[in-house]
């Protein structure tokens, strides 16, 4: 039975739909869910929604993302990420939740948790809605200088994250380029293409752009954190500026109106491919825990999909398989530079 | 009185647009336009629409993007967009507008035109719908690698051109990042951006992310060609997606069919929004000659709307002020290193 440790404070609206969600959640999966925050504030909400195998921890500091902060500081902190993190590392949870601030997770997660054994650079993962599916991108802004090896790596912990986690056998692997051609890309891409393709274990399916990524062509899109970061952004706000404009225009008299509510059904989908609570929350790959960030417009919906990832991945042992991802490359490298 | 040259095998449906599009333009602006192609096929067509007021150059081959083609025969060459250039490089059209492919286009004008004196690398430009507006973004795809001294060239150019052709006063340009946030960025983005600071005569608003990029806070963004090209892909691919899942529902039952007639107007904002006809043309930016590349999709309408574009570079002499803006920036750095 999986143990999930969920942080109280990360939603834009932290912490109603934490607390609702860890209620709900305990009740639905009949496990026990333990909430990090600040007791005093907590304690009396949680009691009001009658929870019942809840568990609060205390964590009563505030997370501020800062420049001047010591990973000293940071080891020591008592934020809800923090406790949360340190519960993963002590092996009283087995999964860390949260929605707050990917890179202020990332930053907690390198102090509290370390790297897996071998993993020269974690990444962020982020599950982009696509045709009919999703895709896994790595690194959405974890590291904006990246190497050739550094996205090896994401490739194949990302890999392991599609098929353990989101149930894709034999995921396809793509490297975001600017042209599909073996040839096109940047420097990195052009020097991390034959070393994707000769890493064996992975399914690449060589460079994709956008038209292959959101029409459905890979699981797991694999590029720099900072183009990665750009992308996920931009993604986000087209949406966003396309759907405000409709639903401007469609509000904007009697008639649209009328036919807005009629073809009402007809945006569910749409809906639906935008909602957080379907994208549910993705790992930090490549720190030695399992730690879930979910989308700060979470509501209490989106943080029991985000529970029930985290689940998945406890029970399909995807740390052992990212460990085990990260060995097997570390000795194929080292049988070749001994042949 | 603008004399523009129109590549007749551009868009994806060439030549119909195009044939149409300069019969149109050369009533509705009264001045000759010029058509490179086939004549042999391309004549008939002509006669056949009662073309008055536009003349036929025979350009006999057909360009095709290989990487085996040396710049002497690209010089020779006798292709519509080749053909097309070589009249503006010799003064006998003002400006050449084409559908074609922007590599191809860049290809052939970097041999036929050459770079405007002081101008490191051109760059591709790209038109982006943004909330209430447009949004100019350089690069989109000629240089995959960039060093900052590109990226100030990129935002002197692209501010002249959104001044003199969008007309946009005193435009406002940003540096495209993974966080606004001055330090943020990667290491070609940390080192643009005091640079961009520094530059006299640049409107420059710092750091954006796809939340201002598509919100309309800048007039020009500024980029490496791998990043806006990922950009530029990822965008239309997220459109395409949003509108084709939004469509394939709406005709999914009676009701909704019935729905979305009466809310047909409500759409007319983003058909608008993401129609070629409104986004016109981009131009090629530092090679020494006016060259507008058009949307593939584009119909005779969005080819009348790119004609339109570069006759506006014509009369606002974009050529003079781009070479103005290169000058003075040259000269100011003539200036620094003698201090």
């Amino acid at each position: 039975m999986p143990k999930i440790v969920l942080d109280a404070m990360g939603s834009d609206n932290y912490p109603e739909p934490e607390l609702q969600a860890a209620v709900q959640a305990a009740q639905l999966f009949g496990d026990e869910v333990i909430l990090t925050g600040p007791e005093a504030t907590l304690a009396p909400k949680l009691a009001a929604l009658g929870a019942k195998n809840v568990r609060l921890v205390d964590a009563p500091e505030v997370f501020e993302m800062t420049d001047k902060i010591s990973p000293g500081m940071l080891k020591r902190a008592k934020n809800s990420m923090a406790v949360g993190m340190q519960m993963v590392k002590s092996g009283e949870a087995d999964a860390f939740v949260t929605m707050g601030n990917t890179g202020g997770a990332m930053a907690n997660a390198l102090v509290q948790l370390g790297r897996i054994r071998g993993v020269i650079r974690p990444a962020l993962s982020g599950l982009f809605p696509v045709k009919n599916g999703k895709c896994a991108v790595v690194d959405i802004g974890a590291n904006a200088e990246c190497k050739p090896e550094y996205l090896v790596q994401f490739a194949l912990m990302g890999s392991a994250y599609a098929d353990k986690v989101l149930g894709i056998r034999n995921p396809r692997v793509g490297l975001i380029s600017n042209g599909e051609e073996a040839g096109k890309g940047n420097d990195l891409v052009k020097a991390t293409h034959p070393l994707l393709a000769a890493t064996s274990g992975l399914n690449f399916v060589g460079n994709i752009e956008g038209k292959e990524l959101f029409g459905g062509h890979a699981d797991v899109a694999v590029t720099d954190g900072f183009t990665g970061n750009v992308l996920l952004k931009s993604s986000e706000a087209v949406a966003r500026l396309l759907v405000d404009t409709l639903r401007e225009e469609l509000t904007s008299s009697f008639v649209t109106k009328i036919g807005a509510a009629l073809a009402r059904p007809a945006f569910g989908k749409l809906r639906k491919m935008l909602d957080p609570a379907e994208i549910g929350a993705a790992p930090l790959l490549g720190v030695d825990g399992l730690v879930f960030v979910g989308h700060g417009r979470s509501d209490a919906r989106a943080v029991i999909s985000a529970i029930r990832t985290a689940r998945q991945a406890v029970e399909s042992n995807l740390m052992v398989h990212l460990r085990a991802a990260i060995e097997k490359q570390a000795q194929s490298l080292k049988l070749e530079e001994s042949a």
